[in-house]
């Protein structure tokens, strides 16, 4: 049903598509539209149409969407339909907040292991995970086929653990150390700096 | 300098810029081009170019941009050249990890004042912060004139201490819960979910 020629940009508002479903689900809804969802996104409905139709016919002309059927077809086209394991690298403040999270649970992913060079932190517990040593990374992520890490290392170590990551068989990347990192074609990243964030909007501030 | 007709888009990537010329300079770095941003972000040398042209002249043809030069500009276009008072609100995980974060300091922001609603919370500290009863949310943001809002309560209380903040005279949330805010005009909110990241990615993974 995916097609990889999907833009980019489209693949990054699918997930704020299925967020939102979601939460209407567990309110009990049955229907919506992508009026509905445009109000709810600040998108609008005329694009919801076109992004969710580049994928199949979703929803009939006057009737809006079934929200289960949308939910379904969105969580297999993301591949969300299964439960990634995820690796946490770096059980700092950023670590033991991942660890600790709620929000995973029932959107596909698992946190499977925390990872950390500190040897005070070696051993000791972050949440549910006993914190293993990073000089074991690369054995133990590979025998566990993880696809996908979150990393959570100061700026200085991020480059190189991303390496043994890749070296590892990880594909994909959520990174929250403040750096841009160099990965391998076919690896992908995504960034989370907060500062980022703050400074786009600070554009808007007088 | 700006201008406010600027696409949302490229107003969204100086952020990027801005951080890869601040480590060059940080590593005492002098000049750089289009193409080594380029390279650095995976962002094409001529979109880079085309981005800041928007802003003025900020290069000569054949010889760079002096990075000093152009981190001045990208601070005063994206007004950080001074700093910002934040308010962090919830001092759970997310909270204690953004109230210790060092990755604010130089980057034009400084975080205010936390709040909390748990009697066990309030007045311990967090960092270097002793948290406050947000029962007095309104009336302390707006003496302090605090603009700028990092959200970290569970999704069930995020709209509601919203309003409170929007009452209060915040202008920009970054918010952390799993959940769409709904603003007034004139209100900008920035989203960080994990997962919404996780599964743009997982969309590419077989």
């Amino acid at each position: 049903m995916e097609d990889k020629s999907i833009p980019d940009i489209v693949v990054g508002r699918l997930p704020l598509y299925l967020r939102t479903l979601q939460r209407m689900a567990h309110e009990g809804r049955q229907v919506t539209s992508s009026q509905e969802l445009g109000e709810k996104l600040g998108i609008s409905a005329a694009q919801i149409r076109k992004d969710l139709s580049q994928f199949g016919e979703f929803g009939k002309q006057g009737t809006g969407y079934r929200i289960e059927f949308l939910l379904d077809q969105l969580c297999s086209i993301l591949h969300v339909n299964r439960v990634w394991d995820v690796v946490v690298i770096g059980a700092g403040d950023v670590g033991h907040a991942l660890a600790r999270y709620q929000g995973f649970a029932n959107r596909g992913f698992h946190i499977a292991m925390v990872f950390d060079s500190d040897p005070q932190k070696i051993g000791q517990m972050v949440g549910e995970y006993t914190v293993q040593d990073i000089a074991n990374l690369v054995p133990v992520v590979q025998a566990a086929g993880i696809r996908i890490a979150m990393l959570a290392v100061p700026a200085q170590q991020a480059q190189a653990v991303t390496e043994q990551l890749v070296q590892a068989g990880v594909k994909a990347i959520l990174n929250y150390a403040p750096i841009n990192l160099t990965v391998p074609t076919g690896i992908q990243v995504q960034d989370i700096d907060p500062v980022i964030h703050l400074q786009r909007m600070s554009f808007y501030l007088e």
